[in-house]
């Protein structure tokens, strides 16, 4: 079990990260190569099955946590009594608070917000069906109601720390290649720069969700963070950032249309391209610092 | 409409790929640049609605028919006798020959496999739930059923040109990056190893669905082509390429476990990490030939 400030229990069951296979390389010769792991995880709440997730395992528990909190089925940590993950059948099972007190599971109560959950799973059901789908359809809709904090800035020696710790960071990628990484840091205080929890995945989303377990396990909110991300900056990934609370989203790569639509529209500062010292503000320059010298100017 | 072998009709409302925002460089400088366009596609068949798709909306018919395809809800193209898409409502519609026909709906029938469609979509709705889901279930029950051909073999100077090819190809990823790209190469006749159709998306799922879309409309086989993706090796993606029947998964990205087992299990030729003159060779080496000098030898 894993110690956490939400008091959730957690089983803490990694799988192993990357294994060997042998390939052949263009001169014929045999070459012992590291590949990722992918593993199907099916996730049960309350008895219910609700998705496989394809995942590199790393952090099974904050990946499930995270995925109900990010597809809006439960509203609180404090909801959540136990995440308990198990290879041997490739699944997690979420408790809710409220099914280990009372034996009633969420979906068969409405003040536990199951009423509310099963409606939203119906409508998935429509409007994203299969592995492909987003959850757009409610997403925007919610999106307009997200509020991000102005009280912390990001200056450019901050955004280089980032960057720098996370070049020191991503481990898997280097090592095998086919994941995407997330990483949430500090903004404020000591710690401002540094890396609170990095994730690797096979799948974008589950790195991103994976995190916003982890931030809902140890109560630790959105408003002085940063997310940095490798992978592009799509729809989903705005949404995702900003219902997390987070105002500052950084990516090496590029961005959708529609990524920089939502960014405008809900005010989040969004940096893209970031490689090196190189970057582009796109969206929210008024939380972003530039400061060359000792001059101070805001992008 | 466009012309096609199968005779469906298909509109022609692909949507620009790219369109140019603002962005502020490290210097604080104005820099325009261009960003990859993404829309949501509701895709409906015979009035149902089925999925809405992210998708950079450069092939959004053929995704249409590919999607219904590669999930396996509709068997065979002349089954298919339109796909209209429509910018207007951001939406697909398919029309089966059936409803075409008779009036009947695909799903209010047992002869068009709308029964057997149906207990697929229910499926789905317990497997897959939502954007993160995979269609694993039953895809791994089904993939033991695929026979790749062994017809053709994969020579090193064909691997070289498809490569060569689709450097000079990926317009889209290189002006906005933020994208996926898929090609569709020949690998017998005059025509080996050149590209057929290049598909680039934001959704790397989309891509290859438009690639299976395009082979349908256009009765092209997979059994002497060469299937090339800049993503990932993933479970999917082995699993699509196998059901379309194409022995030869290219990649320049790296593999996942899961997709090294499948191939594996499928028999299929997997080269990765192809960069410059460099590749892995991962499975089916049966159907590759390096060819250094004069010698002949399989890997």
């Amino acid at each position: 079990m894993v110690d956490n400030a939400a008091g959730i229990r957690l089983t803490n069951n990694a799988r192993p990260a990357t294994h060997e296979v042998t390939a052949r390389d263009e001169n014929g010769d045999e070459v012992v190569t590291s590949i990722a792991g992918e593993h199907p995880l099916t996730l049960y709440f309350d008895k219910r099955e609700l998705v496989t997730l394809m995942t590199l395992g790393g952090a099974p528990e904050y990946l499930a946590l995270g995925y109900l909190r990010n597809q809006r089925l439960v509203r609180l940590a404090s909801e959540i009594s136990a995440v308990q993950v198990d290879w041997e059948t490739n699944s997690v099972a979420v408790t809710s608070v409220q099914l280990a007190n009372t034996g009633i599971t969420f979906w068969e109560s409405d003040t536990s917000g199951g009423g509310r959950a099963n409606a939203r799973m119906q409508k998935r059901t429509v409007t994203t069906g299969c592995g492909q789908g987003t959850v757009f359809g409610d997403l925007m809709d919610e999106i307009d109601d997200v509020q991000l904090s102005d009280a912390t800035e990001l200056t450019e020696p901050v955004l280089q720390e980032v960057m720098a710790n996370v070049r020191h960071h991503d481990t898997i990628y280097k090592q095998a290649g086919a994941v995407h990484g997330c990483a949430l840091c500090a903004n404020a205080g000591d710690q401002r720069g540094d890396i609170l929890i990095f994730v690797e995945d096979v799948g974008r989303h589950n790195a991103v969700d994976a995190i916003a377990g982890w931030m809902w396990a140890n109560r630790v909110d959105g408003d002085d963070k940063i997310f940095y991300t490798t992978g592009r900056l799509t729809s989903e990934m705005v949404i995702k950032c900003a219902q997390m609370g987070i105002p500052f989203l950084v990516s090496r790569s590029g961005l959708t249309q529609m990524g920089y639509d939502i960014a405008q529209r809900v005010g989040i500062t969004m940096l893209g391209r970031c490689r090196g010292k190189h970057h582009l503000l796109f969206t929210g320059g008024h939380r972003f610092r530039r400061e060359p010298g000792s001059t101070t100017e805001m992008a």
